[in-house]
């Protein structure tokens, strides 16, 4: 249980998905949640500027926004079009107040099998894009995403790989994601987070569910009733140095099938118990 | 392209699924396929001695059996039980001539988050049984499995895991399996690969699909019909000095559904052009 009850917890935009931005806002209003991470859609759904105003008056923290990247293309126009959009994204994470933009970098282009390309096209791209979100106040988030995802969502399968890419950059420019889901079953999990250090920017859990549900991207479940075992995770963490909040973003037609505040309630107990 | 034709190709048994062994078998000696990789139970329904008699007489060689392991309980029984079984399918391999028993580790205990004990006792059990593996003449081949299978199957990840964990067994008591399905998307395969030098006991492959089907375990498809680049994994597998069978072993409904000879022939065509 973490010592300071929920005032670091975040709430993932994507939890409520089928929920409005307000309507997600008033959710953490009531329940005290004090931080959301922010999804661009819905956002720029509700305007940026509104929703910018929105949160701030609402007393709440944007602790990431989700998310850029899509870097591995081997079109240029399509790569001209990613860096449109993701310096776009970071101009809105700027806006927000978000500390982070998240980058999830992309699978495979269509037809190629040229895994090694592709990886080296997203550290290519990443070097163009960090010193404007330098400038921006805004930093880029690696997220390593599950392996089971490297074909068509992201090649960046590992936390040891993120930081691999992380190196050569200024520790403010890009940083790396921590997300329970994604990094679980990583034998060398720790040892990376401890290598990390303060290069995590965003830390966000879920739980691992067996059997994965028909749409793998739907598999992320509410801590508690999974596999992921928490606590040394989060402390991990914490010994490394990262002082932020703690995200709960969950994938799953179930969670979302139900009622923002029955959702809301179950997250801080599991939260406050099982985190 | 391989230089020998299909000299060095295996048909992993469960490629034909709904056949009986001995259909397996008539169906390599038309096609000209020299190996097989068995698995336990058919095996075991056609009788081990008779299976032995059955490939030699055909003049086909046992490029693998599968599998043992499940070595993570923390039940004293039924550890004891596993070291039976695995005993059991050591002793079978080695009546088959098959060079290698391959090991799936298996996964979490029931209700267990405790994912490095289980690793643990992955360590201890395997202690127990190489050297009893060794005086049966058979080799123990540690398959690290995707990372999706980490909470049901196999709490072995990756390559690295899998040397590391072998690196204080002698090579001929442990070694590993390369599973082009399992290890396609780690950032370090090629460098763990090369390290593993003569510990590669078994090279298998099949093609990594999207989406994956609703059952995550009938995923691995026919070479070509995925995502997996195979020439310079077949190739770094080569250098690290590997000259042992290719085994084609494919989990796939719609393989499944396909009468045998059309499945052998068109992994015949894929292998010697993709592989």
């Amino acid at each position: 249980m973490t010592a300071n009850g929920i005032a670091q917890l975040s709430l993932n935009q994507k939890t409520l998905n089928r929920y409005s931005l307000p309507a997600a806002v008033a959710e953490c209003v009531r329940a005290g949640i004090p931080a959301m991470g922010l999804w661009r859609e819905p956002v720029q759904q509700h305007g940026v500027t509104e929703a910018a105003e929105l949160v701030r008056s609402n007393g709440l923290r944007v602790s990431s926004l989700c998310r850029g990247g899509f870097l591995t293309t081997d079109s240029p126009e399509e790569r001209a079009a990613a860096l449109r959009d993701n310096r776009l994204a970071i101009d809105e994470a700027a806006q927000l107040g978000a500390p982070c933009l998240v980058l999830v970098v992309g699978g495979l282009p269509n037809g190629s099998k040229d895994l090694a390309g592709a990886r080296r096209r997203v550290v290519d791209t990443l070097a163009e894009l960090a010193p404007y979100a330098e400038r921006r106040g805004v930093r880029l988030a690696l997220e390593a995403l599950h392996p089971m995802y490297c074909a068509d969502r992201a090649v960046l399968s590992t936390l040891e790989q993120a930081l691999d890419i992380a190196d050569p950059f200024p520790e403010n420019q890009v940083g790396v994601v921590v997300d329970t889901f994604h990094v679980w079953w990583d034998p060398k999990l720790f040892e990376q987070i401890e290598r990390a250090g303060s290069r995590i920017a965003s830390f966000q859990v879920c739980d691992w569910l067996t059997p994965l549900p028909a749409d793998v991207l739907l598999g992320r479940g509410m801590m508690g009733d999974g596999h992921i075992d928490f606590p040394p995770i989060r402390e991990a963490v914490r010994r490394a140095g990262y002082t932020g909040d703690t995200e709960v973003e969950i994938f799953n037609d179930e969670v979302w099938a139900t009622p923002a505040d029955k959702v809301v309630d179950t997250m801080i107990e599991r939260y406050l118990h099982l985190v």
